[in-house]
């Protein structure tokens, strides 16, 4: 595999640095071709590491954004951030991509001010790989706008096909608009006009509208929506799921023979578990910015930000940028 | 128990008359005090029927909304449907509630065309009573509105609190905004507008934004979005049940071991099942009228029928409609 540089921001996420660093100590050990970047406080980073490593450095940013400090605000005051650093090592080319588990809004702003967009793109979305029974589907916007007009939809459309086509290797990936399930009250005005200046554009697979419960079977690819509707979604999803498996805990320890059940039964549902875990999934993509930006659950565990790395690693290796950058002239209204 | 009558609508559902025959007269067995009109092909019906029941009665209806009619045409050319002649009878005081498993569009429109709205309410809401894992959830609008003012929103919030309060018996149900996780981006104009008139309001305990993932939380007791975010939340959270219900299934089918666990575990799946089982949960209210009308799932088999029909007797009973009405006037801006 060719050599691969990810600048990590270590300072940012709800559980401190120490996350990041084992997170990174893992990464570069799994995988002989990633080099890491871990940007913050040198002092606190190198009292974390458990031992040098020969692509493991650390690059000292003085400050950090914190969770709910507002973008504007961000821009203004933060710029020795460690997510600013991480962000300008990017654009300056010493790493391809950045992972970052701080605030998504102060993230989506550097990313705009210090990355350019691709040509002609708007705004960009944030973008997750969501699992399902049979397949998986590329899911967007997921809250980088809390609105969106029908252009903008049209343009989240076309960027979510491309990466579906650049990740899963689909050439005609199925793209769905997010809907309502009702004949009579088919969408907003902005939805009913992006589906139908998708439906005009023959280069993209656009099969219609697709319904909530259409994102976990396998219906589409890419399913496009805006941002408020996505975030809330996406939680009410793992709000469910979340529930679920509190009950199914609860169903195997009520009793003597529950628990007696639940220990024979745990493989089977430590799969399942597996299958769903959200650790697993963690990582999503801000799209529309010429580079590879992973934004990770605030929360993260170490797991779930090895698997944020171990995303943009991907992104970078598989040229997302530079193919989305290449076809996306052809796909411009 | 005082006596309650209610029209079922046994003609509009995806599945045919007999699942209305069936859970009416099951309704009809298990509660004496309550009386049912089947609204109908009085031919088919009277089929249909096990045998003649003294609270059991026929009212012909010659036609039948379909399931992708538009509301518009069904308005038009269906005055004779099972949906218009059930709703009738409400107006008429002939019934006190109607349940009917047809189109939600045209629902929503023959009721605000043959039932009053209450007086200021500008649009119905579609209502539903939401099972987590501590309490339960008033979710609004599940999809009459594909969009909503701030004005609406804030209407929506009262008529969803004092529901909560009727229904729960809880003298202040906490009332929240259903709103995007991030701090930055907190919500669209709507939703911005309408937290800060539901704050001004000392008679509701508005307690601020919640999250998608907060529905099963027991965070809230109201939970008010516009009925695009609603209906696609509320499908999602379905389509995430259903996989792991499916995942669940396999998990116990794979192998000879997981099946021989299966059979052990059954009775400790079914009781988990039964708790978020949607046959259960089957019936939302349309509300704003002023009168009761439940709109049951349009593929409710007869558990889920039955449901509904038991939710517009409890409505009924609880005089929903009237305390809504009189407490309306001095929530009202």
């Amino acid at each position: 595999m060719s050599p691969v540089t990810i600048a990590v921001d270590a300072m940012s996420g709800d559980r401190g640095a120490a996350i990041a660093v084992a997170a990174a100590e893992e990464a570069v050990r799994e995988n002989e071709a990633l080099s890491l970047v871990l940007v913050g406080s040198r002092g606190e980073l190198e009292a974390l590491l458990s031992e040098p490593h020969p692509r493991l450095r650390i690059v000292e940013a003085t400050d950090a954004v914190h969770m709910h400090e507002r973008p504007s605000h961000a821009l203004r005051h933060k710029q020795n951030s460690s997510m600013a650093v991480a962000l300008r090592l990017v654009r300056d080319g010493e790493a391809q991509g950045c992972v970052s588990a701080g605030n998504t809004g102060a993230l989506m702003a550097f990313g705009r001010s210090l990355i350019k967009m691709y040509p002609g793109i708007e705004r960009p979305a944030i973008v997750k790989l969501i699992p399902s029974l049979r397949g998986r589907c590329h899911v967007l916007d997921l809250g980088a706008n809390v609105d969106a007009s029908a252009e903008n939809l049209y343009q989240f459309a076309i960027m979510g096909s491309l990466m579906a086509a650049a990740v899963s290797g689909l050439p005609e990936p199925r793209l769905a608009l997010l809907n309502v399930g009702e004949e009579e009250i088919k969408g907003n005005e902005q939805v009913r006009l992006a589906s139908h200046m998708l439906a005009q554009c023959d280069s993209l697979n656009y099969i219609g509208y697709v319904e909530g419960s259409d994102l976990f079977r396998d219906v589409a690819d890419v399913v496009v929506c805006d941002g408020f509707v996505g975030n809330i979604a996406l939680k009410t999803g793992e709000g469910v799921a979340a529930m679920l498996m509190e009950l199914l805990e609860q169903a195997f320890t009520r009793s003597l023979y529950g628990r007696i059940l639940g220990w024979l039964a745990r493989p089977t549902l430590m799969r399942l578990l597996r299958t769903i875990d959200p650790a697993r999934h963690n990582g999503a993509s801000l799209l529309g910015l010429q580079g590879v930006v992973v934004k990770s659950h605030g929360n993260a565990n170490e797991r779930a930000m090895l698997a944020a790395i171990r995303q943009s690693a991907r992104e970078v290796r598989l040229e997302i940028p530079r193919r989305i950058n290449e076809q996306l002239d052809e796909l411009m209204l």
